[in-house]
């Protein structure tokens, strides 16, 4: 079995008032975040993993701040929990030990976007959206999309390699990452990689830095490349009568030789949540969908791309309807009912404990099943809907109160299972923060694990980087 | 200053008379090289890092033949060196301390290619052009073509991250890697990864075996994503008066939205090389070249992007002359020509130091004029073609005998260091091998050479896989 670690005990008082003096010395004292009720801000993410108030947090505008704030910690042995938009799913921005909490979101400078070396090198608190726009104002384009890039961070982004619809086409953050500055807990700050757009000097730490959810060090900076903006973007809504059509429909499109940018599914509980909310008419019945979106140069060649899809879904892989968005406010439209579920599915069922598994494409039909059948073991019902494109699906298991949290770990539990005996992985986007923590274990030998804590304790030999986090 | 490690002496005779004693029980006798010339085949690789006749070679059919080997060379103390197919350019593969070749060719089976969850698995010695083959005879397409794909394998392209002229879209061996089976010297068998086309369960260790040059375990089984084939490719040929003029144009194509899959370039010399080899007529003077090439799924899309390339190259890049390959077989003599060059240059020079340095896009007109600048002061001359499309130069500087050597030293290390001050990087594709660990420190810091010689010591604390390399 993997070691386990007892939960380090929260810093006393004292400890928590003399680092607080001494960052009071080193910092600018607006900097600081002392005060309870501002603490509480950083207390939660969007996962239900339940509240964390830090003791302290910071909120660092440069390097080296981040590197007086880790040596303060540090020498005094508390917890260092790096913080980006707060908009995990997994609980890996809470301060499950206490300690104090690095909220980046001071640190939100584009340093620079480069047209003519295509890279952007920014602060790790840039809000992705953000980057978006303003990559996109110099005609160029920054792929990865994850729902919450209103006020996801980069530097989140780069902790959690996060990905989102466009992955398909694009891959995730860690395909567009060039180089990183970390600061670690020994104090050493280390510029990984570059602005090259290719590189293998020594081994690749830039994309072990990207994923491994803040436990390695701080990131203070992200060196990324940047593509040509596509000029034209087509997408619709494909209806199935079933989950096991449309993701079947998925593989026979990329069969049939096609690269879409996203395909998204729902099912039909997903498509029931939003059916009140979405801004177009959806059609009756016992419904799956998927959102499919092309990208490319030539509007002519995308549309008879479109055609042929549609076509083909038609009259070979059962699609009930194809709805192709006529104008960028129809695109628009379609994506935002897609952004409506997770609230939708909230609203409407009071909870749920979102999975992100991903399986081999082949095998989604079959896990699209046994989830169901592993809900109904445990009388709940699921939503799924997901990045169908690439095997990757949100599994929400939905409940009203607390009273059925021990059904719902059973179902979760079963799920997970059923994921890795199909060859897929307990989590596709989110991480493992620690809501996934007791599960790596169905997915990852004691050896495999082992191994990783060894190189944990080789950056981190005090284990005070976001600790408690990843490993079981 | 990073530390330094003495070189290994090598086994003595007694030694490898027993681990071949040992060899022989633990696996069929005919997976077994002692013979000193067979021994020989395995003593050099495509770079001019020299010849290391390893002591005592075996032929795996499986990873259970590797681990064995591997638990027998380690408990003796002996170096193990995992060799693909021997197509390096930096000494990666060399035996510099003896010890055991495990060379990986008779592990060439492709153990699935799975076209409804476009993936591939593999074992490490297969061909990658055996696997483009079979890939795309299931209508499947797999990016990464290093230009030795004729006889590197899928192991050590995975060692060294390998790309190819199709990384500029496609991105490196990396981007494609889901999954690892790797035996490590501890005598751990680990599978990394999976079949999933996402996942971000603990850290990213199959990133981290990527471009790990064999020196942190041997790769025995790998999975790849697999992509729709593209239905069309077209091709152009473009003269500029020119390098400056060449890199130039390669950002204003991508400012004018397009994303090549190949962005070649050629200086004048490397035209000069391949002129009476080429299979259509070069035109005369004091040219470059660029090779570009699109893909898609729309011929008269590409047609229409080629066209309004050839007419921004010709109005405003400065292009001399556009030549657009009419068909597949002109679009193969475009490639025979780039990849005549290596050997058109070492026939006409008789010696070649290749470089593979990459600079970030806007600083390769800059790199360029510092590269001749350099050869100059040396009177060397030097050719430069490469994947300009990335940034990524192969400087080949030319010599006859081994007199003008010192020289030539003086000249890459002045290139190197040039290299890193405009933000770049000592190898692109290559590797750090044995030829560029003396430059390694001009990149990367002592804190963060001691880090990952750290990580080193934790997968391989005796330090027996394959020794010497990479690190200074």
């Amino acid at each position: 079995m993997p070691e386990s670690r007892p939960k380090r005990p929260r810093a006393s008082r004292d400890a928590i008032a003399k680092i607080s003096q001494e960052l009071e010395r080193a910092l600018s004292r607006k900097r600081l975040v002392a005060d309870p009720d501002l603490l509480e801000n950083y207390a939660t993410d969007e996962s239900c993993a339940g509240s964390y108030v830090p003791q302290i947090a910071v909120r660092p505008k440069t390097t080296e701040d981040v590197e007086k704030s880790i040596a303060i910690a540090v020498r005094n042995g508390v917890p260092v929990v790096p913080r980006g938009g707060g908009t995990g799913r997994a609980g890996g921005c809470l301060a499950v030990e206490g300690g104090m909490v690095l909220a980046m979101e001071g640190m939100n400078r584009i340093i620079s976007l480069d047209k003519s070396s295509f890279t952007a090198t920014v602060q790790p608190g840039v809000v992705t959206g953000a980057l978006h726009e303003a990559v996109e104002a110099e005609g160029m384009f920054y792929p990865p999309d994850p729902s919450s890039l209103d006020s996801c961070q980069i530097g989140g982004n780069v902790a959690t390699n996060a990905s989102g619809p466009r992955n398909p086409k694009y891959g995730p953050t860690r395909d567009q990452l060039l180089g990183l500055e970390v600061v670690l807990a020994t104090g050493e700050r280390l510029r990984l990689g570059g602005r090259a757009l290719k590189g293998v000097a020594g081994y690749d730490l830039v994309s072990l830095f990207c994923g491994s959810e803040g436990t390695l060090g701080v990131i203070t900076e992200v060196t990324l490349r940047l593509l040509p903006r596509p000029r034209h973007v087509e997408t619709a809504l494909l209806f199935f009568p079933g989950a096991d059509l449309a993701s079947r429909a998925v593989v026979a499109i990329m069969q049939a030789g096609h690269s879409p940018r996203a395909l998204e599914m729902m099912d039909h509980v997903a498509l029931e949540a939003i059916r009140p909310k979405a801004l177009f008419r959806f059609p009756e019945g016992n419904q799956s969908s998927l959102i499919l979106e092309l990208d490319g140069n030539d509007k002519d060649a995308l549309f008879a791309s479109l055609a042929s899809i549609g076509e083909q879904a038609e009259s070979s892989l059962g699609a009930s309807l194809v709805l192709v968005a006529r104008d960028e406010s129809q695109r628009r439209d379609i994506w935002a009912s897609r952004r409506l579920l997770s609230p939708a599915i909230k609203e409407r069922w009071g909870q749920k404990y979102a999975e992100d598994i991903a399986v081999p494409l082949s095998e989604v039909p079959r896990i699209v099943e046994r989830v169901h059948q592993r809900a109904a073991e445990q009388e709940l019902e699921t939503a799924i809907f997901g990045h169908a494109g690439d095997g990757s699906l949100h599994v929400n298991i939905l409940f009203q109160d607390q009273s059925a949290w021990p059904s719902v770990m059973r179902a979760a539990e079963a799920i997970f299972r059923d994921t890795v005996e199909l060859g897929g992985t307990i989590t596709s986007e989110h991480g493992i923060g620690i809501l996934k923590r007791p599960y790596l274990a169905l997915e990852q030998t004691p050896p495999l694990i082992a191994l990783q804590r060894q190189m944990k304790r080789l950056f981190d030999p005090r284990d005070l980087m976001n600790p408690g986090k990843i490993f079981p």
